[in-house]
């Protein structure tokens, strides 16, 4: 029954025996090994882009901060919804890492980014050298309140932000969710919409630790390899990355890894909302949940070993409030999610 | 019928005399003059502080973002209202002299931070190290709407941000202002309501280019000569910064310089408001105001050769707004705003 | 016939095991698993400091990065060897992780950093705020020339750096290498000889990727955590570090594969020196050699798939020089070097 | 008879004038204003260069900063002499101002950076991304041992440097002197010489406060404006360094005011020179003399009130040393140095 997040499992089998098998042998160091090659021509694959720029690094929060820095002065802003990981979670690395730029967060009280919100903001008159002005919209696909993002939502979005000036940025910690969600191209939900950089994790979807930066945009990728190194993120050993992305695009499993978790927050979701004291905000997109419990409820789920994260009562939207005796909280389901501890956790659910 | 700003005159005629007596003879460079010397001994007089730390800049950029940067680390957040010149008017500075600090910007709507702005801000969870946690809070006195901070009001919040183990600046730009609005000491409008490090404007009020930043917190100042040196503001021939303030200070010269400029401050809005058409946002409570004019007439003034600026109309109060017949505009007034001046203006506007 | 790097092989077996075990599972995320805890546990116990804080990531410039940046100001610098990896082999990460402190390089035609030559430096007549002052010092254990410091040749380095104010840094990449050359205890070559923080490297020694920031000054450690996080060095999964250095530490496996290396460099040296016409410069104390080749005999070695690098002649000790007929080499074993691939190399020599 | 440095003066008269003319009345801020149009249109005549980007500061660090940042890109390398301003008395600024890009320095035991040494450190093998590579050159003229370079000179050195890439810096603090030093004209001297990037200094030679940026190299100017604001380097009153500017270059004042400083030089170096006991370091080509003086002597003219620095006696040239009984000092001159103040000076050495 843990529900706290998709990062708290290990590798999938399948991955996992794709490193033991690259552990094998000599090979060149700093990426310049066959599965890392092979990688990058996958990627490439995937995306129907030859051209693209592909990285990989070791975290989420490197991936997207190195994005950043490659499309954003230190003088310009990024745009992005208010409870966006690199807004909450990322301690400073934005700042970091692109020299100082600035977040502007947009959209308190819903739970997604919206063109009119982008809109209005870049009405603001702006007075450069004096004023910050925006370099980049970074969108998270799919987001931090389970949401996912529609190919024309997202192009109607990147056309405002590219009339601008500005570069688009897409966090896709979990963009294999949100794939597998709408049904669509991984080229469809990334640069033929209008996509600049896609920060593509696998780490929560069954690796152990690979997140890949696909750069679009050729002139974005010229001085990536001096920021990955001067950051301490080019791996030495090539082959930890380079064969755990190689597995997870195999036979499609990074889609059937993804499909799996998102069935699971599906059924969670129908499982709660038999029970009538019980409220799941916002529909589930991906595989996130965010649910009003009965305080007594949740607290007894915990005794039962039963994991999930209280979550910021703000973030709810208008016209709906935690009341003292309810608990909001945050369900992640994920590729080890079984249908037992589905079946488990319900059945708590209906006993108490 | 110059309101432009208070920053596009010289220097008022006491204190260019005194820069070109200084300007005679040979002098050690960097600071170690005697008009340094006696300008850091007048600062601590007059804010009865003996053992404060006293530092001259050219620019109030400067000023604050070095005495942000000794004041917070760069995983750190500066609370500040949506407004302030550090969020608005100073590029990405304060992010860049903190190595990478974030701006939390507050108070939307509304013309100045209150204390249920910051506590509620403060309520939300943060777990470190993933969210970056509050290091500071920033207040503008007075501030960019024209609101001065009464000291019981600066206490307050005072209170609230160091129970958190924030520290305390004031963007004094424009102190001098609010020290004459209220009439009280400038000890008691800074170190005694909790101010740990005050950045003291003069170059708006008076000098060509000489700025403050007055340590109150011993532990602050330890690294200020090596930030600031590195930051290439350590002028040279410090005579250039020394005699200004010194001059500045010499019988009151600075709140002589400030009651003018509030009072034709005062004087502006009386007359605008015998107009029918016209209306004052905000209480007029130092230097500024914020004007709603008919297009028309402000068209015409402009054409007479008044001089003020557009003011971003998101920044009205709620319930008011600005018509497509109008316009929103700031006034400033200076030391050098005359009688005349004024008395032109407002014939302008009655003839329109 | 691999001797290019000692970071071109994968994980021992040992090591990729335990990987493999601890991937079964669900635990808590970034850092809050058990491996961790262990590790950390093992760390402070092998180096008989139960005080010290110890922090994994996945790079060698991280970690020595990560490291400076605690250890010096901004405006500070960062005294080493000229050949040190921090000064040639990681971009400007010394300067980007610490806010652009200096690095000062000494022992230009020397292989190792000598007390006279740090005492001669430290004579400088220095004057802050101007000029830059040290912060550190960084030795290299074993260093970029194959050499070991003896303790009491760190201790003499050390109190010199400590009684300037100074603190001691020590990229321990081949740390367990220069270990098992001299026979001491880890607490001797380290905390005891005076080194504040300890960079201990497992990656180029049986790990796939492994290594351990080592504090022992514990007020060099109060941010660490913010640091490794906003620098993006924080892996959500823990296990993937923890369970390798765990293995690492287990029935003293990391100083089994080290003096396996070291002794298959003495083993070539010695083959090598049997050669007339090879040189092997400075003596082989750990597991590089540098070695002057006939260009023919290299190139052949190179033809039958041997692998090693040329290294800068401009490093070689002043009156050796490398004759047009000659390449300088580095040629470095590692805990995979097998007594067949040193055979065959070695015969392939005597057959030239 | 202050030979300390020729920062310790004031303005000269027709400087302070022309300052406190341009005091009056009202102009737009930031750099708006007649004065600041007036003397970006006579910098770009004096060089003949109608083209180039032409921005004032306060301060020599932020002009050489400044302009270093926008020359190289975070992971590159500046390349100077040992004894640079920027190596030596700028803290680390040129670090913070780049990112953390990384100086390198040449010619110890020279007094001039050569052609030789330069070619030298460039046949170094390179490796990007892991080694830093050379982005800039930075050429002071004249340099910290009152040497200058010639048209030629440099343009050997520029030549170089341009055929790797890289660009050219050259801080002209003290440019004025090497230009009457030569008679040639200032576009000989700087960008028909290969310069990209001149920083012109006034401040040491006439004015209170006013160094210039002067861009050749148009790419290199597109993001300067946004570079000076966010460093706190626009100032809001630019008629304070305008104005100086003007009157520097007015009548050809600039050229008259280092004519003197640099006959004064050679004035004392010619008395010195009569004394059999006192040696001069370098030929005097500027207005700066190194002198090797008994320390008997020395210690009475500093009795008498004669300023002069003791200089780093490691910078002398091989073969040179600095006995017991001597002592090695600075000696500059400027355009305040009077004819009385040498006579003194040089009656006292001959009467000790």
């Amino acid at each position: 029954m843990f529900f706290g997040s998709d990062n708290q499992s290990g590798a999938s089998e399948q991955i996992i025996e794709a490193l033991v098998a690259a552990n094998q042998g000599i090979c060149a160091s700093y990426g310049d090994d066959q599965w890392t090659e092979q990688a990058v021509a996958k990627v490439r694959e995937v995306f129907e882009h030859p051209d693209c720029s592909v990285y990989f690094v070791a975290t989420g929060t490197a991936a997207n901060c190195l994005a950043l820095s490659s499309m954003v002065k230190p003088w310009q802003t990024i745009i992005c919804h208010h409870q966006a990981h690199i807004a909450m979670d990322e301690s400073t690395a934005p700042e970091f890492f692109t020299g100082g730029a600035r977040l502007i967060t947009l959209g308190e009280g819903s739970a997604r980014l919206s063109f009119s919100q982008l809109q209005q903001y870049l009405q603001q008159p702006l007075h450069a050298p004096h004023n910050p002005v925006p370099g980049a919209l970074s969108l998270t696909q799919s987001n931090e309140a389970g949401q996912v993002y529609r190919p024309e939502e997202i192009a109607q979005l990147a056309d405002l932000a590219h009339a601008q000036g500005m570069k688009v940025h897409m966090d896709g910690a979990r963009f294999s969710n949100a794939l597998v969600s709408l049904g669509c191209t991984p080229a469809d939900l990334s640069w033929r919409a209008g996509v600049d950089v896609l920060c593509l994790g696998a780490s929560k979807n069954g690796c152990l630790s690979a997140e890949m930066v696909v750069i679009f945009d050729p002139q974005l990728a010229v001085d990536f390899e001096y920021r990955r190194k001067r950051t301490g993120h080019l791996l030495s050993k090539g082959r930890l990355l380079g064969s755990q992305v190689l597995a997870w695009f195999a036979d499609q499993h990074w889609l059937d890894l993804a499909r799996h978790a998102n069935r699971q927050a599906l059924r969670l979701a129908e499982g709660l909302k038999q029970h009538a004291d019980i409220s799941v905000v916002w529909p589930v997109e991906a595989n996130s949940l965010f649910v009003l419990l009965p305080r007594n409820l949740a607290n007894a789920l915990e005794a039962q070993g039963a994991v999930f994260y209280d979550w910021d009562v703000r973030t709810l939207p208008s016209g709906i409030s935690c009341r003292a005796d309810q608990r909001f909280v945050r369900m992640v389901t994920s590729f080890v999610t079984s249908d037992a501890d589905l079946d488990a956790f319900l059945a708590h659910c209906q006993s108490v």
